[in-house]
């Protein structure tokens, strides 16, 4: 059992994504694709929408027949019929002429605009009058405007959100590849821990990371599996990470992650076979405590008991190679939203710290107002909005700076 | 029918929510509750953590025991033994002794602060050097410090982060009353629209509103029913509004809410029971031909036919809406994040204007690129991150703006 961290920089671990590829593709239908992310190129199977298609109701022309049409001088045309909506026009509309079309109505052969009825009067049944010139394709959209064939309208590892998803049900994909939704194991550890329906003895607590990091996973659109809370035992440990492993994408263990002499976790890591511990110790606070190993192809974590520092380096760290394991082509930014800071706030040179702060209107914007309490208070992330980020080489920020605060 | 709008403002729509209530709510499992929201205030039942607990490796002492100790003059205590995880301990800690602690540990009676083992050094079995003093409660939760017992940590109307699951969870509560999840009926018209399994003939598209609009009530963590598409007929429209209004708690018409001779919606609407127009036509763009109805104490929503124009106006004015509906104290706030714009934008004075952009890197933060296209065009949503929001009284933005981007 190491009694020493061997403590990373963030960035040295972020960089350990690349240990860890992403979960097998699946087909899925369409309608139960948002959220997930895709697993292959998506191509356009045909031009979209497929033909010169009216965006105003009014009359399909020829834009030349509009030219120098004003109020004062407007153009005379001849109404040649109306297209019905859904249907190919049975006719080629010919010079000079103009056919009534509805908002999505396909242009006939021989027209390429559409000029607005607010624009126009029809002095009876044949002739019309228009007010306004329209250029070529003005209020329409032409054939292959949205998508031409053969085009790749999705490349893989795209999050599909409501348009994605919209896209490809207009394509007629009704099925779409996808990368499995994987599962992550969690495993709370102390002997002081006890399961949320006992009454706890004094010196006792309920568990409360297993449900924060399984919300943290429900909202990165993953699926938790919870494998309850181990004593501190290295045997009992062992076993149920071997379980874990056996049946989940990523293992997340809360608690023992430190270097006293009730840590376990890594001691029991060392011993799994095809296992190696990639980082013991972070340079972040809250979140120095943390483990990562690689345990055949599956990341494993040690995150710290302490609830605050649990859910930091969840957010934080895990979440983005979640991310990875999920088929994200690249990571997913975190937003970050510009705040001006209420107060000045110590930081450790060579220490990336986290600082819980609540969100408030101000004068000239938002301000960041630190959340003051200890990291094993999880009312401090009730009051929490966000994280204010502060660098590496920074000793601290001063009131008043703007800063970049990280949406919780 | 109506053949013209009575066009209200952004700010005169969104105040309409008061006309609608919440659902009711159930009590539901805390493990499935990220995502939903309180129906009642949750107050803490016992104290929490209920013990003054250790938040470091080393001694339960009485803090005045280690006044004035430092390197040169370290305090000497007598070990008085240690004290098991979970467990309460079976002694009064004496004046001027300590005992051993590990995180998490409960400190015996007597004791008021732990020194971490790294400021300390065992002499032999019973004596101890103490290197730096501690403050009373230092590197302690005390009993109550995370929750008083009967103290509302919880209001009625919280969206439950991981965070807000975790204290329930920690308090000991196995289930949450919570508003029940709102159903969203989802109806696409048009003679022209055709399911996505269907190979369109020219003249007919595929349907896509349904599909972006059930993925921005996923998103919202609420349920959308598709009811398929509707011809241009009004008895078919009236119909299945009525079983969408049977069997949801919102319906969303998309196509058919313009003001021309195609557009059945407020008509039909007119026709229900016990249902007022609220709104028909919106100063925004896109999305103007927006209508909104009461049937009942159901919204009924007629959208815009144009991709965009659905889209823009579900994620700007129908999810506020929605978000009322489950339950939500207060509207939820977009995320809006500064960049600068990289051309002048206009917008006409009087009308709320929404551009789509991309958001790229640029040399002081994010720069702002408008995404050019029809809003009939999806595609111009896919490369979109956000919008643009251009208030009411300007006519437009010029280059280098300074602008809030709401995301996509």
């Amino acid at each position: 059992m190491s009694h020493f961290f061997i403590v990373k920089t963030l960035d040295e671990v972020m960089a350990l994504q690349q240990h860890f590829g992403s979960k097998e593709s699946e087909t899925i239908a369409v309608t139960s694709a948002f959220s997930r992310i895709l697993a292959q190129d998506v191509t356009a199977p045909q031009n979209m929408p497929g033909f010169r298609r009216a965006t105003m109701d009014g009359y399909a022309i020829q834009a030349s027949a509009s030219f120098g049409a004003s109020e004062s001088t407007p153009a005379w045309l001849e109404i040649q019929g109306s297209i019905p909506m859904g249907q190919v026009p049975d006719f080629v509309l010919a010079p000079g002429k103009a056919a009534g079309i509805a908002t999505g109505g396909m242009l006939p052969r021989g027209a390429d605009a559409v000029v607005m009825v607010e624009h126009t009067q029809t002095i009876d049944d044949t002739s019309l009058e228009i007010y306004k010139s329209v250029a070529p394709l003005q209020n329409v959209i032409d054939e292959d405007e949205d998508c031409k064939s053969g085009e790749v309208v999705l490349p893989a590892g795209t999050f599909l959100r409501p348009q994605e998803v919209g896209l490809a049900a207009g394509m007629g994909l009704s099925t779409l590849p996808v990368h499995q939704v994987p599962k992550v194991g969690i495993i709370s550890t102390g002997d002081e821990i006890i399961p949320i329906h006992e009454d706890p003895s004094p010196g006792r607590i309920r568990d409360i990371n297993s449900y924060t990091l399984a919300g943290f996973v429900q909202e990165a659109h993953a699926q938790p599996v919870r494998y309850g809370i181990v004593k501190d035992d290295p045997k009992a440990l062992q076993a149920c990470c071997e379980q874990a492993l056996a049946e989940t994408d990523m293992v997340l263990i809360s608690g023992g992650s430190s270097v006293g002499t009730r840590d376990y976790t890594v001691a029991v890591l060392s011993q799994l076979p095809d296992t190696d511990i990639l980082v013991h110790g972070m340079s972040v606070s809250p979140g120095k405590p943390t483990i990562l190993a690689r345990s055949g192809t599956i990341p494993v974590w040690g995150l710290p008991g302490q609830v605050v520092s649990a859910m930091v380096v969840m957010k934080m760290v895990v979440v983005p190679f979640l991310h990875r394991i999920q088929g994200y082509a690249a990571p997913r930014p975190l937003v970050r939203i510009p705040a001006r800071l209420t107060r000045n706030v110590a930081s450790a040179q060579g220490r990336r710290d986290f600082i819980r702060v609540v969100l408030e209107n101000g004068p000239d914007g938002l301000m960041a107002k630190p959340v003051l309490g200890k990291s094993g208070l999880i009312r401090t992330m009730i009051r929490a909005d966000g994280l204010l980020d502060i660098g590496e080489n920074l000793e601290g920020l001063e009131k008043n700076t703007w800063t970049q605060v990280i949406l919780l």
